[in-house]
Order: C-alpha cells, then sequence, then structure tokens
C-alpha cells in the first residue's frame, strides 16, 4: 500500500512517498514542487495544484495525508500556506484519495516515540527508518516522509480511514 | 465589460456580477456558494473550486475581484478561509481570467467615497448604486457586489490590468 505525504506551501511543498508491505516501510520518492517568488499568486497556487496532481498520476499512492498547520504569530504566512493547502487538498479530492491529517505531535509521536521530538531527532529517525544515506534536504521533504510514515502506521489502526480522519 | 467580484469563504462564497457601460454599472447576477458545515473540509473546498468555475462559465465575466484577507485573531478562521480563496483563485487563473485585489478600505472608498465607511454605509450605497429594492443578504454578498463595482471603477484606471493587479 502506498502512502503520500505533503507538507504545504506556497514556496515549496515537499512531499514524500513510501509503500508499506507487512510491517516494512520503504521509501518510494520524495522531494518537492517549487514555485518562483516574484511571480503571480495565482500562477503559483495553479503551478502547486498540477505539481500534486502530476504526483498522484505518477505514483498512484493510495492515500495522502497532510500535517496539520499551526500558527501562533504570523497570520500572513498562515494564509499564505492555507491557500496552497486549499489546492492541494482539492487535487487529492479530486482524484478520490482518502486524506489524513495528523498534528506535528502525532507526527513526532509516531516517528521517533515522543511527541515533544526535535526537529533534528525527527530527521535522523526518517533517515534512518527509510535507510537512506543523508537527510532529505530542504526541510519540508523531511517533514513530508515524516507525514507519510506516520499515515503508514497510523493506516493499520484506522481501517475506516473516510470516516475517522477526513473530519 | 463584465465584473465578478468575491468574498470567499468555507461556508459562504458571496459572488457579484455587474456590467460597465460607460460610467454606467448595471448588476448581472448576485448570490452565494454555500457548503454544508459537518462534511469533510476537502469535500466544502471541491465544492467552492466546482461552483466557481460554473459560474465563470455562465456568466462569462472580463476579470474578476476579490477583497484582500485581514485576519487580526482567529487564525483558524484565517486558515479556512484561506484555503478556500486558493481553489477559487485557481479557478479564476485556470479560466484566464485577470485577477483584481483590493483592501477593505480601497472599497470603501470607491462605494461611498471615505476609507473608514461603516459596512452598513457600504451596504447602502451598494442597494442606491445598483436601483436594488433591498441589501442584498448575507452579507458576504453585498460585500461581493462591493467589490465587483471597486473592480469596475478601478478598472478604467488601469489599461494594464494584469501588470498593475496580479502581483
Amino acid at each position: 500500500m502506498r502512502f503520500l505525504g505533503i507538507d504545504p506551501g506556497i514556496a515549496i511543498v515537499g512531499f514524500g512517498i513510501v509503500d508499506k508491505e507487512g510491517s516494512r516501510i520503504t521509501p518510494v520518492q520524495y522531494g518537492s514542487i517549487q514555485t518562483e517568488a516574484h511571480t503571480p499568486e495565482g500562477d503559483r497556487l495553479e503551478h502547486v495544484y498540477e505539481g500534486m496532481l502530476q504526483l498522484i498520476d505518477r505514483y498512484k499512492p493510495d492515500t495522502v495525508a497532510f500535517e496539520k498547520l499551526f500558527f501562533n504569530r504570523n497570520v500572513t504566512t498562515a494564509m499564505s500556506v492555507s491557500q496552497a493547502r486549499g489546492v492541494l487538498v482539492l487535487a487529492a479530492v479530486q482524484r478520490g484519495l482518502p486524506i489524513g491529517e495528523y498534528t506535528p505531535m502525532q507526527v513526532k509521536q509516531a516517528i521517533v516515540g515522543y511527541g515533544k521530538a526535535e526537529k533534528k531527532q525527527v530527521q535522523e529517525m526518517v533517515k534512518m527508518y527509510l535507510r537512506l544515506q543523508t537527510v532529505p534536504k530542504p526541510d519540508d521533504v523531511a517533514d513530508a516522509l515524516a507525514v507519510a510514515i506516520c499515515h503508514a502506521h497510523s493506516y493499520n489502526l484506522n481501517s475506516k480511514l473516510n470516516e475517522v480522519l477526513r473530519k
């Protein structure tokens, strides 16, 4: 079964795709969709949307997961990232994919076993977990892989994914 | 020339369409795209997106304008509205429409002639301006018409709309 994890953004969308067979999780592909600064917002959103559709059509994940966004301070950033998240979710829904969502704490718990783990710890565990040579860069890619792994773990626990996670 | 004004939201998207011939502005259609509470976020975003495409395809506006979002307090609301705004902007870009954006102050200035006008004043002026019997309800619809009128006013001033407004 194939899991796509997404770390939303308007400049960089991190993505990570993993397969799970039995209890074994292996990396399939990871990277980012990037948009040019100083180009019209609408064009950037379209690029993110098209990139997501291509990703889904090429790698055919069975389900996708997003990290739940939290912003305490910068509302402008929150709005910008949320616009991108909107078109990413739209693409997933249009392709009929079940959508999971996890808090940063849930992701850390799933990867490190400790909900307040440092970002560095999570990244190192992602690297070990997937037997990678280095920590994927930029951070958005490692974060997306962490979400994908978290989703792969949790999926076992939730046979009725659609009802439980799509709320 | 035909102008579409949009007041973004996830529960209610207000829209207002006006025609401008010479200096005369007349209403074409106005109303809202509404989504059901307690349905999956992705489905609501898809509904908003599809509704926007239908609106554009049916009324064929030449350009669309959004009110610029400002949120001081509720980041959760800001993120929810921004996700909807993302798919609305995407639909406009996919249909090749030039996009305008105005601050609430610019809209008030255009409608009432005073950037700090009350919401009620703006609504009354929209009603008079378009020779309507009553103020359109809910507020989102009146707001969308105000943005459409503001856009129609400003368009004259900007022949190079794409360069000036799509930033």
